[in-house]
């Protein structure tokens, strides 16, 4: 089957797109509330949120995953494919996304727009530059940093220590050699020497606040709460403190408002805001979603990494900052997938096991019992490979039945809409089925820090309990101190397991999680818990994606994908 | 007079703008030809070059300036209301200018879109992101660094040496402590720890050639050519041979189309590129000059700082690579700025002084005899101030006259194009005139490279002579060796003196150009000449612009001008 699909960008450059006012029409949106990027991308006007609030919002779809594995799960391809199967079965549907970044596509992805026939497009302005945003994010970050690193060279008034600066430099690029820098050398001209370090732009703090401000007034305010360094006393110094609310909202005035593009089957997509998936919430914006619901009658979005980072963090966060209810839920699983995590090895996955099936498929079992926990109805869509046997994919639909959970084939990868209309109909069975929502928090931001990150060790990784670190519980103390203890946690955990060891896969027992440091987003609003080594910079692979890319004089592009 | 004009922005804020389609069908654009940002902005398709090139090209008219002093001269200003003034008197004219940096925006500045009623407009917009050019050519100057010390980390097969890695990180702001830094830090995982920098953006070689290539072939090919290190054997190490160029490109696709926008008298602007005026040749790009000469009579351009370095550069380097031949030539003057050079203190300027300005004006005469040595015909653009005395007007007039140049008095400002129809109809006069050019290159660029200096600096500058320190003959024996002499030279000195020294103003007489350096941009295609310290990271002020800059929540924008 895969075999006769052609490669991605083949597939999306041979696409046939329809202007974007037109695409805009279909979800009621006229042509005054767009400001037009090219002519297949557009940004649409938070207006729409005050002239439709008298609208019923439509049900929200979260798609998820289990622990994701090299042998690929398809959640981005699965949403894509759902929002266009949505729409074929005569429910209007847009699928909400996150901006791809630009260090990924250049290093080893190449680019991320979904996969087959279910991808948006135009693929290569999301994959390049876009509308913009994340540039908007990386110069209010930098002018930021500017502002502080000018105050402490024009007499430090606020007295700011510069061995306790927070606040980090970012570039939206993969660049291992910027993780650890020194700044401010070549004598007093040039500033004052100190330590340093360059994030990715997508883990910027700038980039999270942009995700959950609900519109511009709400925006400012967070920024000027951003902590970016202690004074000699150890009182924190805000963006605000530098008087840097201003100019950074003003960087930011088009960046937050969505961007509207379509799908392979011209049904609308909107793609806002990506914050990384690890030492943030891993969501698309707070107001793509509100005015994606206004519009559409459902709305399919996504979480990074498996169900229980993203989805967790989908919830209790995001769904807490945004005031969402969330209808349904969509776990994205594979046999590959499933077998791999019963320790099958990626080589052998193509050849029947159905006793690693069993094994692996309790890391299904721990997401649907996770996501069950929040009061959200789910449905499992197995993404078909070719090399799936009946016998395996029988296997996985009994397991889900035991656990009264249906599992659907998704198709959606080779046969887009089409592949996927059985999904979009057990979606909209459990989303009418869901009126009066039963959705709840698995926590109170009130609770103390340990008590909430105890809560999602127990319920939701299935942990023994947790261990804190010295530097963690002197953390807790200070926030305590700071007042700053009531706020929702962000996990950052490899998303490779349920534990915080990515090798042990399917369905661990009997560990602990190790807590190393909590760091404080306080524009954001939430307390970033690290329970291993979080990567903030990725590096280049030995052969980047970016030495195979090309575009010639006709404007015909190679090597995304 | 002043005193009755509102704030640039509130003038800008209140103008009445047209769609951009309408501004583009006034110069014969349709909409296919066109990439719509927002309501207010457009990109222009490189088409038009193929599509027009039967149509004869319009006259090319250059704004520049005397030596630049505190008292201001309005370069800018004087260019957009030059422009608006020729369609006033029933000319098509397009107005080309560079885009600005948001470095000196956050920095002094504030904004850079013209002044009064000669701006261009949404120059909110314009100073502010724009249409991504410049983070473009940022991500694009990163990639390549990035490619570069992840070569360095996995094996270093080209054999670099990191201590001499010619190729800078780089960002769109002032940025100080930047300038000298300590990069690769932390470990073997981290990278090769090394010496680097950061540049502003628009000082990145990349912003160069996007402003030289006359299309994306042209560009690749100069691309390929940069220079970014030296292998333990001395050779260079290009772009190409990391492998960088498809990438770079694809990341600058849309970039290298000129950006359409308008005057606040709804006549066209076409602001494309912005490369340093002192590491770089300071002017417009190529393909923006152009496309606007394909479209209109009159095509007003400008070069960076004054006559003896922006126009040498615009005439030597931008003319000679694009094969233009300009009609005439503007110098912008007023009599504040020649009574500064003739010795008046910036607090003094406001009294008439007619023996300072008779001495001051030797730096004027300066500029139209330099101008002259091309075989362009001139006009003095005397941009009239409230303080200036009938007197002080007079005599300017006069000395003007007795050089056979016609001084016109400029009120573009505080009148828009009904305060410069003189001035246009001077400029028609001029350039009707000089059917069959008489325009020349100063030098051939396969004389030596010493040569070359010395012209520009006896002929232009008026310098008794030029010293090399040994430095600078270290770097003429490289690049002699490895080929590379036989390309312009792109000089680096002060803009406030004719001299290398920024304290002799007026026209200086016996003194020597002092040549500390000499660089190459091998992808650009020229020698960068350095006769002084050169800045290509400046940094912020005590309090920077950006702390008073705001929106609110309706947009209303503070704090740019």
């Amino acid at each position: 089957m895969s075999g006769k699909i052609p490669a991605d960008i083949e597939i999306a450059q041979s696409a046939s797109m329809k202007p974007i006012q037109e695409i805009a029409e279909d979800i009621g949106l006229s042509e005054e509330y767009l400001d037009l990027y090219g002519k297949y991308k557009a940004k649409i006007s938070l207006d729409v949120l005050e002239d439709f609030k008298d609208k019923p919002d439509g049900h929200l779809i979260l798609v998820t995953a289990i622990n994701p594995t090299p042998a690929g799960e398809g959640k981005t391809t699965t949403n894509v494919g759902l929002s266009m199967a949505l729409n074929r079965i005569g429910k209007k549907a847009i699928t909400t996304l996150r901006e791809p970044s630009l260090g990924p596509c250049f290093g080893v992805k190449g680019g991320a727009a979904g996969g087959g026939y279910s991808q948006v497009v135009p693929m290569e302005d999301i994959n390049l530059h876009f509308t913009g945003d994340i540039h908007a994010v990386t110069t209010a970050n930098n002018l930021l940093a500017a502002l502080l690193d000018n105050h402490l060279h024009q007499g430090n008034a606020l007295g700011i220590d510069p061995r306790m600066v927070v606040w980090k430099r970012c570039l939206d690029m993969n660049d291992r050699a910027l993780r650890n820098v020194v700044i401010g050398l070549g004598g007093k001209a040039n500033g004052v020497p100190r330590e340093d370090r360059f994030d990715i732009s997508v883990a910027s703090e700038i980039m999270a606040i942009l995700c959950l401000a609900t519109d511009i007034e709400d925006l400012k305010e967070r920024l000027t709460r951003m902590i970016v360094a202690y004074n000699y006393e150890g009182k924190p110094v805000t963006a605000g403190d530098l008087e840097a609310t201003g100019a950074l909202a003003l960087l930011l005035k088009d960046a937050i408002k969505p961007n509207l593009v379509q799908t392979l089957e011209n049904t609308p997509a909107i793609i806002h805001g990506g914050p990384f998936a690890n030492i943030a919430h891993g969501c698309n914006s707070v107001v793509a979603t509100k005015v994606a619901l206004k519009l559409a009658d459902y709305v399919v979005t996504e979480a990074g990494f498996g169900a229980d980072l993203g989805a967790e963090k989908f919830f209790n966060i995001k769904c807490r900052f945004a005031g969402l209810k969330p209808s349904a839920a969509v776990i994205v699983a594979s046999v590959r997938a499933l077998k791999n995590h019963g320790g099958v090895k990626k080589k052998d996955l193509a050849v029947e096991n159905l006793e690693a099936l069993e094994k692996g498929f309790g890391n299904l079992e721990k997401q649907i019992e996770n996501i069950t926990k929040f009061g959200v109805p789910v449905v499992v869509a197995v993404n078909r490979f070719p090399t799936d046997t009946e016998r395996e994919l029988r296997m996985v639909e009994e397991k889900c039945s035991d656990l009264e959970v249906k599992a659907v084939l998704s198709e959606v990868w080779a046969k887009g809409s089409e592949g996927g209309t059985d999904l979009a109909r057990e979606v909209v069975r459990l989303a009418e089925n869901n009126e009066g929502s039963r959705f709840k928090f698995l926590y109170d931001p009130g609770e103390s820090i340990r008590d909430k990150i105890e809560k999602i060790a127990r319920e939701i990784y299935g942990a023994d309990g947790v261990e804190f670190t010295s530097k963690a519980e002197k953390d807790i103390k200070l926030y305590e101190k700071l007042g700053l203890d009531s706020m929702p946690v962000c996990m950052a955990k490899t998303q490779y397991s349920l534990s915080d060891n990515p090798k042990l896969l399917g369905r661990p027992t009997g560990f602990k999680i190790t807590v190393r440091e909590i760091r404080v987003s306080a524009g954001a609003g939430f307390l970033v818990v690290l329970t291993g080594d979080v990567m903030t910079m990725p590096g280049l692979p030995k052969i980047p994606a970016a030495t195979r890319m090309n575009i010639d004089k006709k404007g015909s592009i190679e090597g995304l994908f």
